[in-house]
Parts: C-alpha cells; sequence; structure tokens
C-alpha cells in the first residue's frame, strides 16, 4: 500500500472510529454473542481476492464490532476501567505510523528517550522521589514476573549465572496476599518459587488488607524451617476490594530478611496522580519496584505500564542481554530498554503517554478521578441506606464491593441470588458488573471510572439493580 | 477528546503520517542525533498547559523524527526487515480506536476469535499442519520464555504445583546453538535453569547450522553426570548468518531424552510463505513448539508475534490462572488467552494481521518475499565476484554476510577495516548495515527484505560498499 493509499483509506477508517466512538452509548455494553460466533463469521482459510477498506469496514461492522464488550461505554462497571483516551488513541496511531523499531537505543534514540522523559514526568505526577527510574510494560502481569526474577536472583546472588535456581539450597520463600491479583500467585509460580514456598499472609477481615504483623511471622516461621524469605509483593489496591496494603509495615518486616518488595498498584497507582490520596501508598519509598498501569483509570489506551526500580544495576545485572549486534558506540552514555525486561523488540509507546498529557492535561485526569471517587462513594451511600443492601469492603477509592441479602439469605441461596441479578443486568446489554468472591461468598464489583460515566450513569445503574433484584 | 475533536484531528494525523511515509526516503537511515539529544529536547517536567494536534505534530516533526532510526527506509538493511506495511498500520489504528479489552474471551470475544482464525489462517499459509494452535505474544522472546518455562515444568512434572524449580534433584539442562538468538540463552537463565545447565552445542563449520550429532553427544555426557535434559531450541534463521539448524535431526536425538523442543523461527518463518523454502524446516512436525514474526519480513507492524504449540493442555496447566472475577458461563466452549502467556491484558492484535492480509493479499507479500531473495542472491554473487571481498557464510535467504579483507588483512587490523567501513556508511545516513561477530572477528551483516528495496537500492549499496573501503 502505497502512502496516497494510506492516507485515502486512513481518512475513511478515522471517521469509522469516531462514528463509532460516539455511537457507543447506543450499543450493548456486554457482547451478545455466543462461544463461536464471531469465528463462524470468518471463511476457514485465508483470503484468495483482495479487499478495499470500505468492504472491510462494512465487515468489521457486522462480523467484528457485535463480538466487542464495550469497555468505553459509560454503563461499564466491570473488572477496572480500561479507558482509551482519544487523545492517547492518536498517539498510538502515530506510533504505528511512524513504525519505528525499538530493540535498541540505536535503533530509534527517540523511542528510547522519548520513554525515558515520560516515565520520568509520570514518576512526578505520582510524587514518586528521584530515586526511582521507569520503564513501560505491556502489563502489570509482566512487571511482577520481572520483580519475581530480580527478587530470586538477589536472593541466591546471582544463581543463573551458575547452577541457577534449581541449585539453590535453601528455599527461596514469596509473600503475598490472598487478595492480591491471580498475576502474582502467576509470577512466582513461572519464576520456579513452587507452590510450597508461597505464602498467602492473613488479610484483616474489616479491610481485606494485608496483616504486616503475620507477614513478620510467616517470615520468621520460614526461616525457622530453613528457607529464605526472598520477595513480598503488596497490593496497593487489591483486585476484588481495592484493599491497600501497609506498605510502610510490611517494607519494614521485609526489611528484616532483606526481602525485595514489589508494590503492585495496577489499578490504584492512577489514584496517586492525586496528592490527597498517596497517604495510602506511605511507605513506597522503602520498596525496590512499583509497577501501575495508566492504561487503566488514567486512560492511557492499552498497553502501557508503567514499572519503577530503584536498582537499575540489579535489574540489568538479571535482565541484560548484550550481543555483538546489537553493540553500538552509545553504549554507555544511553539506555538499554532491552536489559529491563523480556522482549527485546518494543514499540513506541511513550507517544500515547505524551499526548495524552498533552492533549488533555494532568488537571482535567484528576478532575475525572475526583468525579469518580465522588460518584463510588454516592453509590456507596444508597447502597448502605438501602434495605437488604450491604456494602461488603470499604470503598477505598472508585470501587463499589456490593450484595443484596433480601431475609437473612446466606449460603447457595444467597450465590444463586447474586450471580442471578448480576446475570440479568450484564445478559441485558443495558450496564455491566463484574461478580467475584469474598470470603467464600460471591458478590457484585461495581468499578467506576470509565471516561464518559457521569453521575446520572450512577444513577441510572442504582435503578437497574433495584429492579434487578426486584 | 470527544469523537469529533478526534475525528478532526485523526484526519491531521493521518496527513502528517501520510507525508512521513512519502518522504522518508530523502531523510538518513541511522537518526543523526547524540545520546541525550532528544531528552534534552523535552521539559524537564510535564506540561502545565494543554496543545493543540498541530503544535504536537510540529514538535513530533523537530523534536521526535529525527531521534527516529528509518527502519521503513529501502536503504535500510540493518538487524533485520521490520517491515510496518501500511495496510497493517490501518489495521493497527482499527485496533487502538476500538480500544478493547483482552483479558477473556468475555471481556472481547472478538479479539480472542478473530485471533484464533488468523493464527489458524497464517498456520495454513507457512504449511503446518493442523495439529498447531496458535496465539500472538509480542515478541519471540517472550515465546521463547514460555517455552522454557513449558519444557521446565514438563520435565518435572510440573514442579510449580509443589516445590517448584528449586527443588528438583536432578538439574534440568537446555541445549542451543552459539550461533541462536540472545534472547535464547536469557529465557533459559530467566526459567531459572542457570548458565551452568546450558550447552552451546557445536555447529558445522561451514553452514553454522547446530550438529546434531554434537546435541545427541553433549544430552549423553549430561545425563552420565546425573542431569536430564529437559528442552532444545532450534534456530530456523540464526541471527548471524540466518543458519538453519537441522530439526528433523533434532528432534530425533531430542526425543531420545524426551526433551522439548521449540523452533525459533523468528525471523524466517516469514520464507516459509515460500512452498519452496519450506524444505529448510524439514521434521517441524515432530517439534513441541514453534514461533515467527510477521512483524519482520513479512511486514505486519511490530508487535506480532506468532507462537504456535502442539500441546494447549500441558501450555495451559503451566500458564493458567482462573479468578474468581475472570470466570464466566462460557469458559467451558472458549479459549482463554490470558492461559496461553504471560500478560493478562492483551490489545486486539490480530487485526493487524487481517488488515494486512486481506489489503495487499498473499500473493503480493509472496512475490515481494521472492524479490528479496533474488536481491540477496545478486548482491552476494557480486560480492563473491569481486577482488578481496568475501560472503563468509551461505545465503540461505535474505541475509548476506560480508568482510572485505584488503591485502589478506587479519585479526585486530581486519576488524578495524571491517568496523571503519561499516561506521562511514552508517555514519553519513545513506544506508544502514550492521557489524556482528562471526568466527571471533567483524563482519557485516546485509539484512535485505524492507518493502520499499528494490534492485536499484541494492546495487546503490554495493556501490557505497565499494567506495567506503576505497
Amino acid at each position: 500500500m502505497t502512502p496516497e493509499e494510506f492516507r485515502t483509506a486512513g481518512h475513511e477508517l478515522i471517521d469509522w472510529i469516531a462514528d463509532l466512538r460516539s455511537s457507543i452509548d447506543e450499543r450493548p455494553v456486554l457482547a451478545q454473542v455466543q462461544p463461536g460466533e464471531i469465528r463462524s463469521g470468518f471463511p476457514t482459510g485465508p483470503p484468495t481476492e483482495l479487499s478495499d477498506l470500505s468492504s472491510l469496514l462494512e465487515r468489521l461492522d457486522t462480523k467484528v464490532v457485535p463480538g466487542i464488550t464495550q469497555v468505553q461505554h459509560p454503563m461499564h462497571y466491570g473488572w477496572f476501567p480500561s479507558n482509551a483516551s482519544l487523545s492517547s488513541v492518536l498517539g498510538d496511531i502515530a506510533s504505528s505510523g511512524i513504525g519505528s523499531l525499538g530493540i535498541s537505543w540505536e535503533s530509534s534514540p527517540a523511542l528510547t528517550e522519548v520513554e525515558e522523559v515520560m516515565c520520568d514526568w509520570l514518576r512526578q505526577l505520582v510524587g514518586l522521589s528521584d530515586q526511582w527510574r521507569g520503564s513501560i510494560n505491556d502489563t502489570a502481569s509482566t512487571a511482577c514476573l520481572v520483580a519475581m526474577l530480580v527478587a530470586r536472583e538477589r536472593a541466591s546472588d546471582l544463581a543463573q549465572n551458575t547452577g541457577g535456581l534449581q541449585a539453590v539450597t535453601s528455599p527461596l520463600a514469596v509473600y503475598t496476599s490472598p487478595q492480591a491479583h491471580s498475576s502474582v500467585a502467576k509470577a512466582a509460580l513461572l519464576a520456579g518459587f513452587g507452590w510450597d514456598n508461597i505464602t498467602m499472609v492473613d488479610v484483616d477481615p474489616v479491610t481485606y488488607a494485608m496483616r504486616a504483623d503475620a507477614l513478620a511471622d510467616a517470615m520468621a516461621a520460614d526461616v525457622a524451617a530453613g528457607k529464605t524469605p526472598a520477595a513480598v509483593v503488596a497490593a496497593v489496591g487489591t483486585t476484588g476490594t481495592t484493599a491497600m496494603d501497609p506498605v510502610a509495615a510490611i517494607v519494614e518486616a521485609a526489611a528484616q530478611h532483606n526481602a525485595f518488595v514489589h508494590v503492585d498498584a495496577a489499578m490504584a497507582g492512577s489514584a496517586m496522580l492525586l496528592p490527597e490520596i498517596r497517604h495510602l501508598w506511605d511507605g513506597v519509598e522503602g520498596a525496590d519496584s512499583v509497577s501501575w498501569n495508566p492504561h487503566k483509570w488514567m486512560g492511557t489506551i492499552l498497553d502501557c505500564s508503567l514499572h519503577y526500580v530503584r536498582d537499575v544495576e540489579l535489574l540489568e545485572r538479571v535482565m541484560s542481554t548484550n550481543p555483538s549486534y546489537l553493540q553500538s558506540q552509545a553504549d554507555e552514555q544511553v539506555t538499554q530498554y532491552r536489559n529491563w525486561g523480556i522482549p527485546l523488540g518494543r514499540r513506541f509507546r511513550a507517544l500515547k503517554l505524551w499526548f495524552h498529557l498533552e492533549l488533555d492535561g494532568i488537571e482535567a485526569i484528576q478532575e475525572r478521578l475526583r468525579r469518580d471517587l465522588a460518584n463510588a462513594a454516592w453509590l456507596g451511600e444508597q447502597i448502605e441506606a438501602a434495605d437488604d443492601w450491604e456494602v461488603c469492603a470499604p470503598v477505598a477509592l472508585q470501587t463499589v464491593c456490593v450484595r443484596h441479602r433480601p431475609d437473612g439469605l446466606s449460603g447457595e441461596a444467597l450465590d444463586e441470588h447474586t450471580l442471578g441479578w448480576a446475570r440479568s443486568i450484564n445478559d441485558s446489554g443495558a450496564a455491566y458488573l463484574t461478580p467475584s468472591m469474598l470470603d467464600g461468598e460471591w458478590m457484585v464489583r461495581i468499578s467506576v471510572g470509565v471516561e464518559a460515566t457521569e453521575r446520572h450513569h450512577v444513577e441510572q445503574l442504582w435503578d437497574l439493580m433495584q429492579r434487578a433484584v426486584g
């Protein structure tokens, strides 16, 4: 395709996107398709004839879009806000158009250095000190795996350079909360620690935050059993209830054993753009790494997960690779991001952060986050005040966890009721909520924070919920 | 940003991209900037005032583009072709505009099912049997790490469910070629095997391909020493010279020890779109996993790396995570790609493959690959026929490895000469080539295959080379 053909097709595509985004609130939130339905709309083999863009966009409309759950919809309250602000979409488009390759500084100096600048701007915006240096990963799952690998190598004196983890004699142990994201246990397993060496530390029964005293006890017991505490993952904003693990106390407990502390603030990191919220991660300066995702609540389109570390040298010793064909004269003076993570090749992701910050501005983003906090608080109050409804966990940020418990319903009957009313809303396409387990019972998570969600949408949701249980 | 503001800005951006792509051959190939130069063009802190797109595009032109090494330039012969075909760029833009979220089938059924369809189309196009199922990763480095993790767990009876790799008593061993990509050793190290358990198997001195007999010997010696052969990584197209490891013989040797075989065809996989080339990976059906990157020579914009496995159940047992909030009624009937790799969240990458195949067509892609093979062969012939020039390795595909050795120059003097003439071309901005080590001496890799590179560009390169050594 020539640049001129691209120009014509690109204009058509931009109009298609603008039209789609304008019409999102007329669409169902949850895709109304059956398993296999989208797949069966495609031929079983590759095309033998050429298409033009118009015909492709027509098929995109009829064969693909019906299969997309509209997470940009103002009535989407599922999982977490996965905002793709249109300003950041422009940055993503610029990145695609430029078509650069990030495998070394030399392969695209701008890709490397704009990433450094954006990571530093975001560091300042969430109030981290200048002791931290950042990079962009695809997701917080990947950052957590990198943290586990670095922790493993630190605790084993870089065993990868000799016999590897399989030569370690005192088993290395990892600690996290049962409320932490599933990717934490997954990362610890992939790093080779094994289930037997992962402790799910008790949480407080009211706040669902990790108990630092229980962490200290677990580590002491492991040491007595001949194990070596290697890493603790603190969740700043757990997945289920957005509980805030006490970072300062965790850092202190971990320090007794020189264990690595990784702070997983994937969702709640966006909240740290608000100075009045930052007390919730007090102690973060004592951690070893922190990750958070602008691609969630902040709204820089996926994938854009920030990973900050204090000890870059350690990170590079674990993750580096330096074959001759990637060496350059500039090596001593530049950042080689390939030595900071798993993939060698990287996209120019920093552009979407740059466009987002320049075109929307941090003040507007902060205002939106405050709006969402107020909307969640409002919804929590309505639920608390209503008969038979309960808020199951503190509303620390923008997630409201709720059960409707008529006539003291409990056990299986309550679970059936909970899943039933959530499903009736979800299946209608009018809104989307995520059922989740808490204390062995199903509840419903309402994650407020889609860019388009205003107060009247939350009011509309509360109406839907009351009608759904009626 | 509203959809209407996006529409206006989007049109402006499309024109900017079309203009940039039209003017690429007027730009230097290698970015002509010093370390820190791009960074210093940015303010040290985030913006306090709003910009509009025009002002941002002006800064993109003046502050960013000069720092981009133009890998879409017809005179780019460095590293590998990193083609970003404009048809696939359109698919990437559609993906950004749609702004969907891939964390489960339910979060975007179309994202999952179109990925299944595209992986299957590409499977057919490279002639793999229907025993393989694929997914899209960011890079082949990530796929290789996943392969090492799966191999580790297979060889240890899923030790991650108990004491992990650190509880394994017979050390697990990995085998690859010293010519394999640096990401292979990195993946084995990150998986925890340790340097002491990685064998770099001897290669043939002429073809640079792994010697299957040496592999068999190395595995037997390890077994005698109490180790367990766990994995072999065969390079189909090594990084240095595009050497082809003998997959059939490697599979046979590995089978003696039930070792997992991963085929890394990151670069050369695109060549398998040509039926006449497929004999180069004969035996691939006996491997356990294969990865290759449409985002290289085939030209679907980065990131788009395909990863095929035969035993999906094993892959899912190693990589799965299934928390309550991600469970859905459809779980039994659908593919949950989160259980196939490291990240939980994924972009809708399949769209760029779909757009690329529909708008360009496989025939045009095949024709271009054949053009590049012929251009590389032509260049190899010119070099062979010229005084003092030598082709250092067989030209298996589109990579030509070359030295200019006047008056029997050798050792340090030759290295200095080699790096000197390559640098003079690179620094001029007229073309870009990658110096690399082979047999302990520097040589220059010429990787033909940029979408825009026609025969006259290769002729021009050969002129430049002759003048550079003169």
